[in-house]
């Protein structure tokens, strides 16, 4: 397998579902569709879907049945960015080497151009799949759990209450654990549902997604605090300046890379418990702890 | 039919039903759901979960089967009120008497706490009707259109650029119809769904929606141009200062209680054609008409 071929293959594959599957730029109103459509398209790594349709592959799932939970996480996952990019939050003008949303719009269509990516994520979860109403009960419980307030959402409230003062360890492992390993994990578990993977295999997605998720926020604090801005694409060294408790802060840039490596030694020696043919996961992984941006 | 002691009743199984269905106050991390259950829990007419209970009371549905959905509906609507007042929006310092999310707490917690409700709504029904999936999805379909961009964050869109120049009448109707409109009609169908009304009752739910939904917001609009702060609960004559274009602008204001009268009594034809007892539902679109909060 050719592994930058393969990846870029399957991200070309979401690029069109995500067109296929938005609202038409032209919907009325087409200020808000626009916006929606406007943050999907700015690019990025489309880490989530690509993990969806890989692990739905490993089950031999046909591709157009993966497909739309892929688009669903994105939406989901485009949600969280532009929200957390508005002035309340991180205030950032930049994301993915463009304007942010309320940059290129304003402020009121960005929240709501992130409210309507939320709800369409599980409506179109629920229009995709309503002849299969059982999996599509199913992905959509699996989602809202990752991304609500216990999960994604609490990971946000609680990365936002670090700023204001030292966090700890433990403090800073739920951040992680729920800003970005949930939506991982909810990755690879849509797509074992969509591909039929039984309970075992689930549970095994699951901690393959934890251990991701966690290599993959270190290595992100690792760039922020090593990386230029034309590389990474975004405002690099926000973190520090904020004065937040990250990885690299805690314990250095050279631990954190290996605590980086461990988790991704983990999520490999995971997916080596599944089926079908695991190698594209595998160099997903790779690729991930060894990135610059 | 005592109807003013039934709407307490059925509001005080809401209340219990809030209490019950959503995360402990305490849930990790704290401010979150601290923000997420002051803003339920500010009351209101819980009009919207009402309807939920009363409708699946037609079709002699046990009430515990109906209060998840009811109690859902609630969060949906919480989350689209918390937005439209943080300071991009309206930027109201008042709701329902008490001061909004925002200036309780600050923007970026309220931010969240919408967006952790509307999520919420999903996750409860998913998990609620876990062991019926097909009800499930049925439900998180309709709830997921009727909250999506082209209805109630289209409607509150189309709100914002309202602002800037003069409605047509068909502007305002698009987002009376939405904005409003959306989530009444869902209320009465996710009521009908949890009953097991049949299409052609949902179709008849539909309608009645429709037009208790355009009454109703037309009589907010008149309130807004009459009713002081104290029976309002929140600030009047908001709509005249932003210069919005709103039914009583365009039709004045007896034309504007015509029409929400003509408005109202289609809503009633439509129960009328309901099985089960609806006087409680004809009182109840009777009470939205001649209130004055």
């Amino acid at each position: 397998m050719d592994f930058p071929s393969e990846l870029r293959r399957q991200a070309a594959v979401v690029e069109r579902g995500l067109d296929q599957y938005l609202p038409p730029a032209d919907t009325r109103p087409a200020r808000l569709h626009e916006a929606m459509r406007y943050s999907l398209q700015a690019g990025g790594k489309r880490l989530r879907p690509v993990l969806v349709l890989a692990t739905a592959d490993l089950f031999a799932a046909q591709l157009g049945a993966a497909l739309p939970a892929a688009v669903a996480i994105e939406c989901l996952h485009t949600y969280s960015l532009i929200h957390d990019d508005l002035p309340c939050m991180d205030n950032d003008d930049l994301r993915r080497g463009q304007p942010t949303a309320h940059r290129q719009f304003d402020e009121a269509t960005a929240l709501l151009a992130g409210d309507a990516l939320l709800t369409h994520a599980f409506a179109l979860l629920a229009e995709s799949y309503a002849a299969q109403p059982v999996l599509a009960h199913a992905l959509i419980r699996e989602l809202a759990d990752a991304a609500g307030s216990r999960r994604l959402i609490g990971g946000q409230m609680a990365d936002l209450l670090a700023e204001k003062k030292d966090a700890t360890p433990a403090e800073l492992e739920f951040i992680h654990l729920n800003k970005t390993a949930a939506m991982i994990e909810a990755a690879l578990v849509l797509g074992g549902l969509v591909g039929g993977a039984d309970a075992a295999a689930i549970a095994t997605l699951r901690r393959a997604g934890h251990e991701l998720g966690l290599a993959f926020q270190i290595m992100d604090d690792v760039l922020d605090a090593t990386a230029d801005r034309a590389t990474l694409g975004k405002t690099p060294g926000k973190d520090a300046k904020a004065g937040k408790t990250t990885f690299v802060k805690l314990h250095g840039l050279a631990t954190s890379r290996q605590l980086a490596q461990a988790h991704s030694a983990a999520a490999r020696a995971a997916f080596h418990e599944l089926p079908g043919d695991t190698a594209f996961l595998i160099a997903l992984v790779d690729s991930l702890v060894i990135r610059s941006s």
